[in-house]
């Protein structure tokens, strides 16, 4: 049996929930959960924000832990490995995007936490191709939001081929923009925080942030006119994107990670006469997530986290919601 | 003096007008106007619909000739060489995009018609290095259109990499969209012309597109859901551009060329699922437009134009806007 921690019903309170995973299936991996993140889409699921929640429901998608098992034809862990597992529990691996090394694109990909019971145990299965080995010096306690925050913001950034000379901004400096900061700074590139809180103004500079910006004020978004080179938006909810493209350079992108229900309602005279582009994209695929840890070690980059214990699962999750997260609230196993 | 064609107000039919445009200056070059295409630019600028004509208005940018006289500094051309000249007359030569080969990005290029005379003239001046030397072996009455048709669909190939492997579309059969097809054919794509005209979904075939869905049917747009790596729009009018970005495969791009006044209201989700681009250019660059011509005579790529001599100008300009120009006007001195 896995002992976890599951919400029973829509907007329900987490409580402690064993369930019997039966046999290790051929290509899966059961994972002993030392580290697991909370990321505001285990909120969204937890109240079936999205209405594609079953209950119940075991949470927990930034996985960090030893491969306790394998299943047969799992050849790249060992027993006692450190891995991590993200948004993906598995990928069809034969459609198109699959083949081409892009399976955070598959249409059928398995979601860690829909229809499948996620990290919020001492224990969680997926399948071997989605659990990525932790390279050496990685810091274990925080870890676990690149697997999800970490690599949301980091894969933009090989797809769009970013270069180090690019003037960039990011928009929001939460979960993934306090990321965004030091990923692109560790690139090379000159750094624009835009960010409403005068608190995150300060920290920002210290995450490798070169300037920051006044999101709440217009004319301070404005004064950066035709300046950057690669815009990215973590928020989600919807702002003056005319504005915020107004301050691309010529063939400038912007890209969206965070998640907007409204209409963008953008402007196409702008993004013609700069031979400008918007985008978006979600996570990431093994490879690329794998590339990421290594320039995170590489680069010192480090999630900065709360950590509660498992016991606290609740206040953690209400300490998320109260959005004072500073910046992402990690659930631990061990005792310190 | 030069021997032009102006209209005098907005809205204003074209007349007789001569103008002496003073000793040839530095890095200048004269051309004697053999052939202009009629964009429907022109028209935009005949009727003041921008709000930046100034009149007498001398329209034309579409321009095949010889060059006729240079002024000091011009190197790349002869007096006597046939050349082309397009929407943009000069650039500034210092500005980041045009010392990195963008300068159809300059934000302050010399346009040919915009405080300047165009090519509806026997002869018509531009800076040297908007003047491009036409290959040996291109059909000369037909050439015009490329210089603002053609290098508005060609550059996005160039620019966003397109691989000859992909499965495109092209929005709009017209002035561009019968070039976009042949262009795109001849790139090795697999093409997809949508098109609301019966009659056009049968030339479309003739110009190379493997298949034709009709633009009026949502049912026939849907079809084709997930299919195309690249989409292409030339169309001046709003669509169902979420409907159009349904039928883009997982990382493709939908890239506007036609230019649109209405916001675009674009859905982010599915641009985010499928990791999905929107774009949009101007015009292109001269080192582009030369790749152009290049690829164009080597693929015997022809824009399809209706001739009118210059004496029939408002008789050809009245075709165009009546919208049954088959598919792009062409005025000439010659007497064929």
């Amino acid at each position: 049996m896995i002992k976890a921690y599951a919400a029973l019903e829509a907007n329900g309170k987490l409580q402690p929930f064993e369930y019997d995973p039966g046999a290790l299936g051929a290509n899966e991996v059961e994972i002993e959960v030392q580290y697991c993140g909370v990321c505001h889409s285990d909120l969204s699921m937890i109240n079936n924000e999205w209405g594609i929640s079953n209950y119940p429901l075991v949470p927990g998608h930034e996985v960090v832990g030893t491969v306790a098992a394998m299943g047969e034809g799992v050849n790249h862990v060992e027993v006692g490995d450190l891995v991590g597992l993200g948004w993906h529990s598995g990928y069809c691996m034969t459609c198109h995007s699959c083949l081409s090394g892009y399976h955070n694109l598959c249409a059928t990909a398995e979601s860690t936490i829909v229809g499948h019971y996620g990290g919020f145990g001492d224990r969680v299965r997926a399948k071997g191709v989605s659990v990525v080995k932790l390279p050496k010096g990685i810091d274990l306690a925080s870890a676990g939001p690149l697997f999800c925050g970490g690599i949301t913001v980091f894969s933009p950034m090989v797809e769009l081929s970013l270069k180090p000379t690019a003037k960039v901004a990011v928009i929001g400096i939460g979960g993934l923009g306090h990321l965004a900061v030091q990923f692109l700074r560790a690139w090379g590139c000159e750094v624009t925080a835009f960010t409403s809180s005068a608190r995150k103004q300060t920290e920002v500079l210290e995450l490798g942030a070169h300037h920051i910006l006044d999101s709440t004020n217009p004319e301070a978004i404005a004064s950066a006119e035709g300046k950057f080179d690669y815009i990215i938006s973590t928020v989600n909810l919807k702002l003056d994107w005319n504005l915020y493209i107004s301050t691309l350079a010529p063939q400038g992108h912007f890209h969206f990670v965070g998640v907007v229900l409204e209409p963008l309602d953008l402007n196409l005279f702008p993004l013609l006469m700069g031979q400008r582009s918007v985008s978006a994209s979600p996570v990431g695929s093994p490879a690329t997530i794998a590339t990421m840890l290594d320039f995170a070690v590489r680069h010192d980059i480090k999630p900065v986290v709360e950590q509660f214990s498992f016991d606290q699962i609740n206040e953690a999750i209400a300490h998320l919601e109260s959005g004072k997260a500073h910046y992402r609230v990690v659930l631990s196993h061990s005792k310190n």
